[in-house]
């Protein structure tokens, strides 16, 4: 499974753990590095706990992943405690980053200036979000305070984000996307989901065992809409490949033959739209 | 970091990391674990992928939760590995299990007489999902085909439950709550969250330190609205314990402390409801 287009996604927040909030960073992250053309190996969410997030980043970093992507725990207060988890976890020392005391210190000139707040002092709490792991560069955060951090180690590129969606997103766009496209080259995700009803999932089983031994590059999962006795599920089919003539060709074949198989055996198909 | 309360999830799907699917089967079950007083450790999401389910169990296990909650890949399809994935990391075997297949037989039975299908033969991909791990025992599936099932290794309770979310929370319920009753005894977990504004998280930071040095059972954490600039928070209050007065009062009193510190420092402060 080792290899150079897998992504691991590490998610810190105690919030995640007690069912507070819903992960939609990692789905967000998921969806837009699957359509990059890579491949999304691992999730894996962790509390706010040196330990934890530490052990995390280590079993990470031995499976060589090209990307570890970690969210959350950039901010200012006791439990932001991501920048310490990875130094403790890689064996770095902290160190306060010129550039991204600069970054962090031209934010709040600007909240300043538009009279957001009256002003300000680089307490030790605004200068932590300044300490990074030795050897990481700072990664400009367009809509908050907290710069991203970028880390090479043993080989693996590591980025951390912040957890306030808006801002994970607006560094990832603008500072991770050019790099993975670097790895991806011009692969991309192709999918298309067929609705179908009147055929238990089990007795779809076998059919989907053929389809797929007939078409190697395609993956195909059923997914049943609700439970196994109304025989109503979601086949999704997907590729990923150079080019969308070959995607199309390739997802195309797979859905005439199961199509067909399934109508033989009673079920009715239609495309789902979106 | 171990210990008897600590709980682990795995949840096993490709359309979790293709980003098709959101995991609201973790959520719920962080959420629901966490209100019966026992504390959701680590929350893991790997493919449909035999090595990768087998390594994450593994990796699991040497950690020591008092329970591991596996969802998904138990249904009829080719890519429903998480039986065998969980064999494959425990070294045990796979036995066809007399009780789990004629839970099966019993619910294809049912699905005749109320005229669903036509009939049923219990076919190799049927079979399947009654052949678990040696020692393993099925749970009843109220809503759907495929047991659930419970397995205890190395002092480790597992439980695998459906990905189909109705199936798995109806398991859950069913046959998993009074076995955590048992362990949490009478915890319970309380939460309180109150809505800052005019105050950047920056600045609110010193405030938490002292508050949550004050009051060492309640655990404080500041989630910004959107980011930083607006100076727009909630800040969640919570401690699980015995019974509900002492909750009360640990965390009334790190409320009247933290609002009056706020208040000084020019932030207001209101409950938030639900």
């Amino acid at each position: 499974m080792s290899g150079e287009r897998n992504i691991e996604i590490i998610c810190v927040g105690n919030e995640l753990l007690i069912g507070k909030t819903l992960n939609t960073n990692a789905h967000w992250l998921a969806k837009r590095i699957t359509s990059l053309g890579l491949k999304v190996r691992r999730i894996i969410v962790v509390g706010d706990d040196l330990e934890e997030i530490s052990s995390a980043i280590k079993e990470s970093i031995n499976r060589k992943p090209c990307f570890i992507i970690i969210t959350g725990g950039l901010g200012p207060t006791f439990d932001d405690k991501t920048l310490e988890g990875v130094a403790l976890g890689l064996g770095l020392k902290l160190q306060e980053n010129k550039e991204a005391l600069e970054m962090i210190r031209a934010k709040y000139e600007r909240y300043v200036a538009e009279g957001r707040i009256r002003g300000y002092e680089m307490t030790p709490h605004r200068v932590k979000m300044a300490r990074l792991p030795e050897g990481a560069k700072p990664l400009p955060n367009p809509v908050g305070t907290a710069p991203g951090v970028f880390l090479e180690y043993d080989g693996v590129k590591m980025v951390m984000l912040p957890g306030v969606p808006e801002e994970m997103k607006s560094i990832f766009d603008e500072s991770v996307v050019p790099m993975m496209r670097k790895i991806a080259g011009n692969l991309t995700f192709y999918e298309v989901s067929l609705d179908v009803k009147n055929l238990p999932e089990s007795e779809l089983a076998p059919i989907l065992d053929i389809v797929m031994h007939d078409n190697p590059y395609v993956y195909i999962k059923s997914h049943p809409k609700t439970s196994e006795k109304t025989s109503h599920l979601e086949l999704h089919f997907s590729t990923t490949c150079e080019d969308s003539n070959t995607a199309r060709q390739r997802i195309g074949r797979a859905v005439v033959q199961i199509s067909e198989m399934i109508k033989k055996k009673g079920g009715t198909i239609k495309p789902v739209k979106g």
